[in-house]
């Protein structure tokens, strides 16, 4: 017997921009973030239907530029418009005509789509267009809190299949990403809220600091002040990134400790059919997880109450009927299945210290859900 | 405006076995590139149903070898068989049996799927892995000459979509490769030519002396010496493994030195749905580009003639009438398209030295189809 053993490294970088008015005239971002060769880089975009109804001027905005920008990138095409939300990743036919987009205009690997949009937008149009000969090059635009801090920064996309939230996607690196925080004036509460969400996760996990000057500042972002917004998402999304070139980018192993509180969060969207934005689902996982840790582990009782009162202020909901589904403890083994290999849950130690668990007890579960009810009715711990 | 740089690097290992008998039951290497942890790792078996037929006792050998290595690892359901040969790839319902069986049978990130055939089986097997939970381990056994010394010891998969080659795919990396040259005896003489297609391929761009072996050993390889099938093989892989580790792997660039003859043999594929196989095309493919180097760069008259008989004496057929096809030409364009940015076609210098240009002239590759034609019909050069 022979063998020959294959051994290479593949190295990946792309910027992070955050900007304003990425449309406008004189914003060079975006064109510069195209390589231009011999022949003119096609570019094809795809708009999130709802940040298209919020900004009405979008799409001819989007048009102008390539037109003013004519000699740096050719437009393939009027940019196309797919549903936002889930919606965009419940149904293939969303990928498919964007992959019939890319085969009729000739868009190849060297080309760009470009991707304007909330999280989900992102995710599909990804997957498409990492599919679409072995992989074209995209761009990033992210629209939503959530987007820019978290999903819309990584190298993740995917959509959904058999029921199941990402079951089809890949690992690719977008060429860029910029973040326009423009496009946060126009979020309703409820998605302006969802993105906090996700940095309390990140300071949860990993930065007290981080996590306690959000709960400093709760008022000020729940009642919308852009600038502390715009510092929130700069530093979630720093976190984010340096998170994944300093571990597992392509999750190769069985541990995903920026998923705090999100097996739940995943069923529970699932179970209501997103009812339940992403980040509202995350902030009941993240309570409900907080006081399995507190319960089962090391968080005490003042820095549960800390972390539950921070998601009050902000706004959230922290129990939802769906929590009493039989289907919820699904969700522990469907993201086990999902990732491979032993289950791995973070809990907490303490307020910016993850522990990773690989067994969560049922029984504590079912008291941590009463507990949480217990507070969200009358605001007090009765555990 | 600030901006966050992201980069990291990622590195990738596999090993490439060759072996005979994989399935017997003292044959450990399926077995030991199995990770085992907690629990026995999970393992969905996908055949080519032409390799099934010529082997009736293959499914129950996969049986066995499960059944004896039940401490070791789980087969989820019996081999699940999907047509050999290019078929598998035109239709996407092969993908997503796949991947419904990888729903069904709760197949993880850290579960396995084995391909066992050809090279189309191995490309859609190994696109429903790596789009399957963004990803899941692949074992490839592949089981012709083309894909033990080409495509199955490389990093590419995927599918047929829109009328064109791997419009739909990914760049994903095996866990092991498993040649075993046991699956060749039953090669009919059309698959067991094909293979030696793609090493004198290797040769002719990369290495003379590979070249000249095989020349020198033509009607030994044309008359089915196994061991000196061996010997090409193993050489071609290596040179094959070689090329991906010190290049470019994922294709971000524009050259793909490894696909002389390529551009037109896609073609052909296409135009005669298929008739033509992957090797036998790419021999015309090369016959033309050998004469277009003779035309129009420095390959020799007896450089030329060299090739074309070695080719002639493998038995390949050098013209087709499909190269008179008008949709030919666009071949061209499509493999531009495919690979993205320039035109970059590999033609030759010389025997062994492979040279890249960005053009190809419309005329002179009429006049290298003249010369073909008049090469087939009478054995000699009319240029």
């Amino acid at each position: 017997m022979r063998s020959i053993q294959q051994s290479f490294s593949v190295s990946y970088e792309y910027p992070v921009y955050f900007t304003k008015g990425v449309f406008e005239e004189s914003n060079d971002l975006l064109k510069q973030s195209l390589e231009v060769r011999e022949a003119l880089p096609k570019v094809l975009f795809v708009v999130d239907g709802g940040v298209a109804s919020a900004h009405a001027d979008l799409i001819s905005q989007i048009q102008q530029y390539a037109e003013v920008h004519g000699k740096v990138f050719r437009m393939v095409d009027a940019p196309m418009i797919i549903p936002g939300g889930e919606a965009c990743k419940n149904d293939q036919i969303h990928v498919d005509r964007i992959l019939a987009a890319i085969n009729e205009h000739g868009i190849d690997r060297h080309s760009y789509v470009v991707a304007v949009g909330g999280g989900a937008v992102l995710d599909a149009v990804g997957y498409a267009a990492s599919i679409g000969h072995r992989g074209i090059r995209l761009i990033r635009i992210p629209t939503t809190v959530l987007s820019q801090n978290d999903s819309g920064v990584g190298v993740k996309n995917g959509i959904n299949a058999f029921n199941k939230k990402n079951f089809l996607g890949s690992f690719t690196v977008p060429t860029a990403v910029i973040n326009d925080s423009n496009f946060l004036d126009t979020l309703n509460i409820r998605d302006w809220r969802c993105g906090i969400a996700e940095a309390i996760k990140v300071g949860l996990v990993k930065d007290a600091t981080f996590f306690y000057s959000i709960q400093e500042h709760a008022d000020q972002l729940a009642n919308r002040d852009k600038d502390l917004m715009d510092q929130l998402i700069y530093r979630c999304a720093e976190l984010h990134i340096q998170h994944i070139a300093s571990g597992d980018p392509f999750e190769q192993g069985s541990s995903r400790p920026l998923d705090f509180g999100h097996w739940s969060a995943h069923k529970l969207e699932q179970i209501t059919e997103h009812q339940l934005r992403h980040g509202e689902a995350v902030a009941i996982g993240m309570a409900l997880d907080s006081i399995y840790s507190y319960l089962d582990h090391h968080l005490t009782q003042p820095e549960l109450l800390i972390i539950l009162s921070l998601l009050r202020q902000l706004g959230f909901e922290l129990y939802h009927p769906s929590l009493r589904d039989s289907q919820l403890l699904d969700g522990l083994r469907e993201f086990q299945e999902h990732l491979g290999g032993r289950l791995t849950i973070m809990l907490l130690d303490a307020i910016g210290s993850g522990k990773e668990v690989h067994r969560m007890n049922s029984e504590i579960i079912k008291k941590s859900i009463d507990v949480l009810q217990d507070y969200h009715n009358h605001n007090s711990l009765s555990a």
